[in-house]
């Protein structure tokens, strides 16, 4: 960022952005800044998917004073008509002299396009290449346009001898309810909670956000035999939450068929090992366009997603307890790594302590 | 505490205390503070084992302006002669008003007489019965007079997903230098560090602290059939700390012999079970007058203390990094605990980020 006052506009644009999470997928969350003569002359942030881009609001409210002014985005603005008009017209219609954009769109039907069009028109924009904050914000909207996935967000509680059970697979209460409200707050920002058939039939979890947050999660529980109980509290409470379950092609018709009636919706998956599955599994919420997944286990699921290389950011509970056990389960199984010095690691580390709990929260480092 | 600065002055003492931890033992830690008129006429500690006691330390500091002065002592003044004269006789003698006592003496020695002997003298004695941090302070020798046996200091590091090494076993390294540099200053304070047979080979470790610190510990081998290589980094550096080895009374004669002429110290125990073994060595330890004990793996032996309930105080460093793994050991093995309910809990939690890592610090609470 080439002014002083650059990174003040930028910070503020991402804090606008970050106001969108939850309405706004499969979309980016975009934020905008529009400053005249060194004021900040209108904000604007991507509030809904559907409705106006950042930038348009942003313009909206700058009004006549966008003329001549300076313009800061979180995202490149876009160039195609979707469901709204290109921001980039928008933008050059208003006058503005100078853009500077936090990153590079990765939907390619944008790619730098939008900033060819603004440059060509005159503006000088300026584009953050290596702006970090800037790409961590539309990361899991990055991997659904680049991959087709959803990005998938690993949660677990442990004790703090690793132990994600008791030996006899008991694993009430691990954390506490400050850990708990922000795992409520988690599932009411994403489009799929995953979860293994064990732990549905070890701990019948209803896996709704408590309160509801921005967006009302399917639950999606894998279940090869679609064995699900009708009486689990996941089915009993499909009035307020979708539920999806994924199944073997060759799974009973006659369960398959309860389930339906009852409103679940069944995704067979072809035959295949268990990694197989879960590939077809993600290919198949992305076409959904799922962005964002939290899998909330057990350990076999959560290693399945280790040995694929599909996890891409984490919370881990560790609650100040301990249980022992040689054969208790711990958060990830799967085959692992062989090696410590090929481990995967976490970038961005935060930690909070929460009633006692340790809360971490990184992202896998991309290899 | 009944006067507004009793708080300040008894943190103080508890400061002043601090600074003995690993020179003292296996006495207790103790700081006294004299106050005159709300000034402080005296400081002392109990600086090395041998040393004068606290309050003959800020007593000589104190001189005359001792006579009238209020005292406080974060444990009971002795009533007995020792290795030096008994404190209250001191105190008594200086002609102090008041005295300030952080906690009762566990030592059956002591357990009130000291307070007694200075009331039957006319000074008025507050006993701080419930005060938390002088009772922290001498845990480790509470116990060792109490039970006759050391305090015990687990120590481990693992990955945030729970694992002490990848599935082949492999640990090097899990946490980074911030981290060992906590492990090599606790090293330092304490007075054996205990590893199982499995560590060693799979480690070679050294054992030592490095820096040196207050006093160097025994390195204490579990190794029931006393084959530690005589070329083990342990007996290559016997000239740099102790190693004891505890074997099993049959462990071939040849290989302990070997080893006593090395200048190992081969203790054996009776033949039992893990646990009968594990407890005949803390009896030993304790006899030895050895007050804390840092143990640092591996799983099998944390299992069985941990099932023995021996536990009292751990160290947990949490690397931000995943290996996975249904096989990979997790820190404490043993049998466990079947139910979440009733984990072992852990008081006085601290939290540090140490370059990434996550050092987590507690004690267990007593059952």
């Amino acid at each position: 960022m080439n002014k002083p006052a650059d990174n003040l506009h930028m910070t503020r644009a991402l804090e606008l952005a970050e106001q969108g999470r939850g309405y706004v997928e499969p979309n980016p969350m975009v934020g905008c800044v529009i400053v005249q003569g060194g004021k900040v002359a209108g904000e604007g942030w991507h509030q809904k998917f559907g409705g106006p881009h950042a930038e348009i609001v942003a313009l909206a409210a700058a009004g006549k004073t966008a003329k001549g002014a300076e313009v800061y985005v979180t995202l490149e603005p876009c160039c195609h008509q979707g469901k709204t008009p290109p921001c980039t017209d928008a933008l050059i219609k208003a006058g503005v002299t100078r853009v500077v954009v936090g990153c590079e769109d990765p939907n390619p039907q944008v790619a730098g396009k939008g900033i060819s069009q603004l440059r060509e028109a005159g503006i000088e924009v300026e584009l953050l290449a290596d702006f970090a904050p800037a790409r961590r914000l539309i990361a899991p909207f990055a991997k659904l346009v680049s991959t087709g996935r959803p990005w998938v967000i690993a949660k677990w509680a442990m004790t703090l001898d690793g132990k994600l059970a008791t030996h006899t697979g008991d694993s009430q209460w691990i954390s506490g309810e400050a850990s708990r409200a922000v795992v409520h707050h988690v599932r009411g920002l994403v489009d799929g909670i995953v979860v293994g058939k064990g732990t549905v039939v070890q701990d019948d979890p209803t896996l709704t956000a408590r309160p509801a947050g921005a967006r009302v999660a399917t639950r999606i529980v894998l279940d090869s035999l679609a064995s699900l109980s009708t009486d689990s509290r996941l089915v009993q409470t499909l009035d307020e939450a979708p539920v999806m379950l994924v199944a073997r092609e060759d799974a009973p018709a006659q369960r398959i068929n309860a389930l339906r009636e009852l409103g679940v919706d069944v995704l067979p998956i072809s035959l295949g090992d268990h990694e197989e599955f879960i590939d077809q599994l993600l290919d198949e919420l992305g076409r959904r366009q799922m962005t964002n997944l939290l899998v909330e286990g057990g350990a076999t699921l959560l290693g399945i997603l280790f040995d694929l290389g599909a996890i891409d950011e984490v919370h881990v509970f560790v609650a100040p307890k301990l249980v022992g056990g040689q054969t208790a389960l711990t958060p990830v199984a799967g085959q692992g790594l062989a090696e410590m010095a090929t481990a995967l690691e976490l970038d961005e580390i935060e930690v909070n302590v929460l009633d006692g709990d340790v809360h971490i929260h990184g992202y896998v480092r991309p290899r």
